[in-house]
């Protein structure tokens, strides 16, 4: 069955981004690709039988003129949700709130985890295009080339926390990085730290990089140093977190207190701590980020920035779906906030 | 589309249990039941418009003769992954390993939580068989009625890790926990421990109790007491842990050596040991089981039976997609074998 039909209009943008707003046949799409008619419906379905090339040059002039579904069309209850990799400890979060929508609204969750050296990609937008989910959430980076795809196909997607910079328009739910990180490093100052150090992600992900722009305003606001001794660069792992504890405190003039990228990377500063016989509160404050189940097994139990990624999914989730059914929504990027986890890691400095 | 003809013969029994392997079509169903044949193919294909004591006469009788969807009709690629509710550092295994066969078959995977108050389970099973996926993986407990549902609609189920006892012939995988319990309990017997304590988990909880009998086994075996101040029942977590192993240790002839029902409880038998000021391993050897990637995060890295949860899973999947080709595979119910993780929290005890 084609879910367009070639004389029925199809309405563009898609985006709020460029475009112009008119109505453009599937005739017209053939004519300027100079292909058939059967061709364009082929594309637009998800259909095999299309050489590659052209495939592309049908995809960019649906994108150009823009391609919206009709909200009425045939939906198949299915939402897709897709990984790159599953995350201890982080994945079950996620599923947890895309699933409580999709019980509220009846439709099915089909998960994709790309996998290792993300071998599931190869099949994934075929299959996903023959499904003809009404949306997708992806907690994945998608390629620009794989956004246009999903556009020409009017089936739209919400980017998980996205790690990296997205085009103006592309929707996405994330959370406040930034003011985390401000509300960790105020908390350590207020406790009455000085010497305050943070072990920051990589560069590349713009998560880590707000985390630590948090951090370094908030300290500059204080009058505090940001000077090399008191910032490292890790993993998110525990070794990460473990090995860049060990370089900032191995030494006499040691900061009070660290604020460590994420959670893990908190478990390892535990561990240098106590390789160095420091104590955790008395001799060392540790503040984590993501408020994951194992920050309150810890012991101390863990003092950490929460991301509120049940929330988040939930929230990214509900977004899709109404764009699924071809609602104008308002917001189509969105942040939650974050807020402090109050445990017994953090505490006055040392006199 | 009709997936079962009128005249097609339906061949059982599906299941291995029982019933004689005699072929029996669709209008003999129809006549026996006093049902038109479209009210047949209704029930067999999910679809609604059937009074619900009709269908659950005619799935009745599809069951008592048995009923397999041929092998080679019309398949949906995709894998239907059900679970009560995703449980931390524990759901993400599980999907890996189902998510790993799916991108080897190029199948989809639908996932379904329950939910609190098991939410989803109202019209998880009409959305199911709308679905017909090729084949259902149920970490979640299915009841006797939904799993006659499912055969009835030539469905193959493959049970994960079954918590209660399961009627012969139904397809599970799960692992030897019984062995797992000897394994760990062996371990610290040859350590030198005596006084070995055991917190097991909930009775009703069918691989809780092979632990237990795998615990006492071996204690028996090596002529060392299974006693009422060894022996604790607690839920399996850390709260649970924590209070159980208060109990057992806060007193003077105390254990030298915890096995823990899981690795939470073990969590929880971390804190007791330092509420009561006792060394792990120097005072006190704790053994977890699972295997959770929590289990190297402890302080001291817990030494712990391994569950290879990921390899349960592909097995699961692998069974359930080869019945839902309709093949018939000799075993149908296996238990993979746990291992013994050896890390820091066990040493002889203290002299």
């Amino acid at each position: 069955m084609s879910h367009a039909e070639p004389d029925e209009p199809v309405i563009g943008p898609a985006d709020a981004a460029g475009a112009p707003a008119r109505p453009v046949t599937i005739s017209y799409i053939a004519e300027t690709a100079g292909v058939s008619i059967p061709t364009v419906s082929k594309v637009i379905n998800g259909r095999t039988g299309v050489a590659s090339d052209t495939r592309a040059r049908v995809e960019a002039l649906i994108n150009r003129y823009g391609y919206r579904r009709p909200p009425s069309s045939t939906r198949s209850n299915l939402v897709e949700l897709v990984f790159d990799q599953l995350e201890h400890m982080w994945g079950v979060e996620v599923i947890r709130g895309v699933e409580q929508v999709a019980r509220e609204h009846r439709v099915g969750v089909v998960l994709t985890e790309f996998g290792p050296e993300r071998g599931g990609v190869r099949y994934w937008i075929d299959d996903t295009l023959a499904r003809r989910p009404d949306c997708v959430v992806s907690v994945a980076q998608l390629s620009g080339e794989q956004r246009g795809q999903l556009r020409a196909r009017g089936i739209p997607f919400v980017v998980f926390d996205p790690t990296g910079e997205l085009p103006d328009g592309v929707p996405f739910v994330g959370s406040t990085n930034w003011a985390g990180g401000r509300s960790a490093t105020g908390h350590l100052v207020r406790l009455g730290h000085r010497r305050i150090a943070m072990i920051g992600g990589r560069d590349r992900i713009l998560c880590c990089r707000a985390r630590f722009d948090g951090y370094r305003s908030t300290m500059e606001a204080a009058h505090l140093p940001v000077d090399a001794d008191l910032v490292a660069r890790a993993d998110l792992t525990a070794e990460g977190g473990r090995a860049a504890a060990l370089r900032l405190l191995d030494r006499p003039q040691r900061p009070t207190a660290v604020f460590a990228g994420n959670d893990l990377q908190a478990v390892g500063v535990y561990r240098a701590a106590r390789e160095l016989g420091l104590r955790i509160p008395a001799d060392l404050s540790v503040v984590g980020f993501d408020d994951l189940p194992i920050a309150a097994l810890l012991d101390p139990p863990l003092t950490t920035v929460r991301q509120p990624l049940a929330e988040m999914a939930v929230a990214a989730t509900e977004l899709a779906l109404a764009l699924g059914r071809g609602e104008r929504t308002p917001r189509t990027g969105l942040e939650l906030a974050t807020s402090l986890t109050l445990r017994n890691s953090t505490a006055a400095p040392p006199r």
